[in-house]
């Protein structure tokens, strides 16, 4: 059998982990051949893409980015787009399946090019950890500790200072980053998307905290609303002021926080730097799994279906299980974590 | 309530934050009152402890360590021990139960007193992850990275100097932490106490990295013993030849590999290295809810129970299931990792 | 002798080690006493210290912040403020030194009360490494290694996403972290302060890397100008084109390089992640060798002096020398670098 | 001019980094052609060869190891050695100079083949640090980090197991590894080759911190010597008792302390850990401002020299006076530690 991997979306470190895993299993184990599309779904639409043999992948492991390139692009789209289209690329160059590593999306057309006949396994790609199915994603976990590192240092610096400072993490949809960093770093309040709450409540944590004598640090996801922020101000692109958004949810919360309180406060946005760079070892490890989950689902030709975390064992679902709405913190983890707020 | 709460045996990162866990937890939710034993159960079997209150652990979470202190006492023995001994004591202090945060032999010791009426929860802790019921338990995912980033940092030196470089982690009964630093780091082969190979089976590994141009980097747990050496021999300290065990299981393989394969071969072990410093946000997480939980089941008065990681859920499972033989790595795994060997 | 100790101005890696190597230093080699000023400067006005003795330092050195903490307090302000007050207040206590560690406006300062008569050594702080006469201050090699890593980490994101990204780092007046952060890791231009460029002359060097198949990755000082940007436009916080400024630097050039490339490009800003938390074992050093040579200064009454890194030796200068303007990046140096920019 | 480049010894981290700064500047500001010697000297007597463009390292700073392999081969030794063959190597081949970067070794033959008539440039390569004229080397920077590191770890084990703990880190002739980590890490004493003291001394060290309450955590380098130990002993391969020394000196002084002062105690060695693996920022600078100015120095036709780090700058030296004995710890900066023991 010969297999064409993409990898599509934004970077998650792992992602080379997963290209390792698969090829050095399928190789092994069932003599597959393989080769890599450059630059996501581009490359399958247009048919270009490099071999992959076992020297190209030994070492993949700890090297963060994806050696195949990304694009946002979608299957679908374009001239040379769409199931026939892709079928035909796949018989032109003797590909017998595709193994799909990417986000909701990725996952979402890798689900529709399958029921239209297309040999495909997922793999799911989120640094938010907000994909259905899987207990976690690889790139979650490193995430977590570049921000837990990043909030430790932060800590002092608002202690010297007796300074609030509001960290903003990724997360648009779901809490994850900042729930498992607020906690792992003893973050003051973690405000998370699902979780609403009033600017008077966090100046009341950042009081509290204040006159604890400790200098209040709040971890933020980047997709928090408060409870202020109507849906009609955010498609607007409007903060609850009426005054048009600029920076993230951090850059709005600072001022308002400082003008409650009078404690001065600082916005910090951790941005990029947390979607890249070396993986942890426990993200190469289920990185590495679920390759070589991948692979063997593609022997097994359970096409249409995607590998995930349960518990410690990595399974097989069906794609259209996987693509559900996003995967959000469950009120019970937002409230296990509130109890050491303040 | 008034709650003891004691750390045993050895340092694991992360006893700090299940500590936090419980006293924010219990202090704020229930209004519960703690004390910590000093030194693990001497400070029980003494009646030797220090007030814990909430601006005592809040910043813990990042500290390695315990700041109780930790002994290998066992509660039954000596002139104070026993459950009779313990319950003066902890009437005579207005002491109500006990959480006691250890490996296997402190929840057995838990085990035995919660049979005789004494209120305890168990928090199971073991840097080799080698207790049943929990999917993982903290201090393992640090150990982890920690063995990983040698590796990494070996890979390079291996390389450079064509040489074979054999690295010894923790694991007595257990190969978890060869199992997944070894694949988080690419190790070419993995050598751990649920599967012994011979002497032979590494040489050929070492040989077929060799002439694919690279240096072989294996990595093996402390239990390890190859398939020539038998209990008779582990038993009276002798190596297979019969010679005296000098070091660690790396030490004697290392002369053994470079004999058979001629390739010039270095021994290097991890140690205590691995089991002490600032505690990965994963397992900062992980020790924070198992400590969250274990109050949690105070308050319910589940005596004779321990808190585990199911997935992602803490869940609460009786003292005596978890106590049984240790939890070993199961075949599948082993043969998932070996597919990347050589 | 009686010695209080101060730390003034923001946070900086090596804080505490300074700290830790007076107190131990003056302990045991000349019995000398010891109180902690607290909040800067203002604890001297206020006369509010604690004490210090070796048990309260000896665990410093790996832990960020400061225990004394800080604040921007002027002594020389305020109904207590200036000699006179500050003399009665050191007489009252018994107090017969101060030794000052801060930065530019502590150092001045400390010089002026030195001429009016009061026993002060100073000793250098500045995480932008923009003080005469000191080879490196203490806490910049931690934030370059903060930064470096965070370049490591976006470099894959920008290789992945086929994206230019420009990282703010610290610097408001000397570039120096962005010159050795940006040449660790191989930053495809580095901005500073002291060698403004125009906005064409980054764009060329985005589209040659570009052209080149590889991802531009450009390092900023947050002081850094654009030949464009006169002092006049600087002064009226308006950018190059009449605008408000909002952000910073990267802020401002990120859009303006993707109009004239057309290459999408983002902005990070490190900000206060990188002036907390554990200090590198460099700076440890360094820090604490700066605190003995500041209490061997007091012992031989070197008042008007500050201790400074020559070469691999800490020796003492004048106040004065030390706090003439900031040390530049010189031309060489940036030149130097810059052979390897594109 | 065409260069050929080789790097010689043990691993180093920054070797990458000084061929990066040599390419990169080298073919940019004079247009010079590269090639890399395969294995040190071993491909300069071999004739064996890669070509170096400015695409194969360009990347190269973070990478640990040395893309052109390394030996111990000496350049004088076997049937192609001696300067005769090298040149006609060189005339064969085009080969105009030669970079050599390496220990005392390397650079003892490069000065003799460059009094030959052969065009050297050298770069010193030590972790240990003890090449005269430069203020530090590359890679010893990181080896500090990464020992204290282990040391910060090793610090929470010992004191919540009241254990002692040595630990040996590298340094053959010279102690500065132990010195600089020792001193970052508040080590309670620093054991060196450059300052024999006797056992009772460390026994008393041991016991007076004990006695405070805290762990004893002592570093000694690999090279260091008991007063006990003279010189024949060590020659012999005896320990002070008349037994083969077997393992380390850390293994030898821990069951001595534990039999002098009761404290249980453990050795620890990092061994291979502290050489290999991704330079710090720091010394990817240093190594990258190396081979820019080894290379300058091949422009200048400063042939028999070698580059070196004095203060912030980086000047050249006579081959000669670099290859003078080991540069020692000096007795002022041991005294300096030392003030802080116990």
């Amino acid at each position: 059998m010969k297999i064409g991997i993409l990898t599509s979306g934004g970077d998650c470190p792992g992602l080379n982990a997963v290209i390792r895993g698969i090829v050095l299993k399928g190789s092994e184990a069932y003599g597959f051949d393989f080769v890599g599309f450059k630059h996501g779904w581009r490359g399958v639409v247009e048919g270009s893409f490099i071999p992959l043999a076992e020297e190209h992948v030994r070492f993949l492991a700890n090297q963060g980015g994806t050696i195949l390139g990304s694009s946002r692009t979608n299957p679908y789209e374009g001239p040379f787009g769409g199931p026939e289209n892709i079928k035909r690329m796949m018989l032109k160059h003797g590909i017998d399946a595709i193994i799909a590593i990417g986000g909701e999306g990725t996952l979402t057309a890798a689900r529709r090019l399958s029921e239209e006949g297309i040999n495909i396994v997922g793999v799911p790609k989120t640094i938010d950890n907000d994909i259905q199915e899987t207990d976690y994603s690889f790139g979650f976990t490193t995430a977590v500790e570049i921000a837990t590192d990043a909030l430790d240092r932060i800590r002092t610096t608002a202690e010297s200072h007796d300074r609030c400072i509001i960290v903003e993490v990724m997360g648009r949809y779901a809490g994850w980053i900042a729930l498992h960093a607020g906690m792992a770093a003893g973050a003051n309040a973690i405000l998370i998307p699902e979780h609403p709450v009033s600017l008077g409540q966090i100046a009341e944590w950042a009081l509290e905290v204040r006159d604890r004598g400790s200098a209040p640090v709040f971890v933020v996801s980047e997709g928090f609303t408060l409870e202020e922020m109507d849906e009609a101000h955010s498609h607007k692109g409007l903060d609850p002021f009426n005054r048009p958004l600029l920076g993230g949810i951090a850059d709005i919360l600072a001022p308002q926080i400082e003008a409650l309180t009078g404690i001065e406060t600082r916005a910090v946005s951790l941005g990029h730097v947390q979607r890249g760079g070396v993986p942890s070892a426990y993200d190469r490890v289920l990185a590495t799994r679920l390759g070589i989950a991948a692979v063997d689902a593609a022997h097994d030709e359970q096409w249409g279906s995607t590998v995930v975390l349960k518990g410690t064992d990595i399974e097989t679902v069906s794609l259209s299980s996987a693509t559900q709405e996003p995967k959000s913190v469950p009120e019970y983890r937002y409230y296990e974590a509130a109890a050491l707020f303040g």
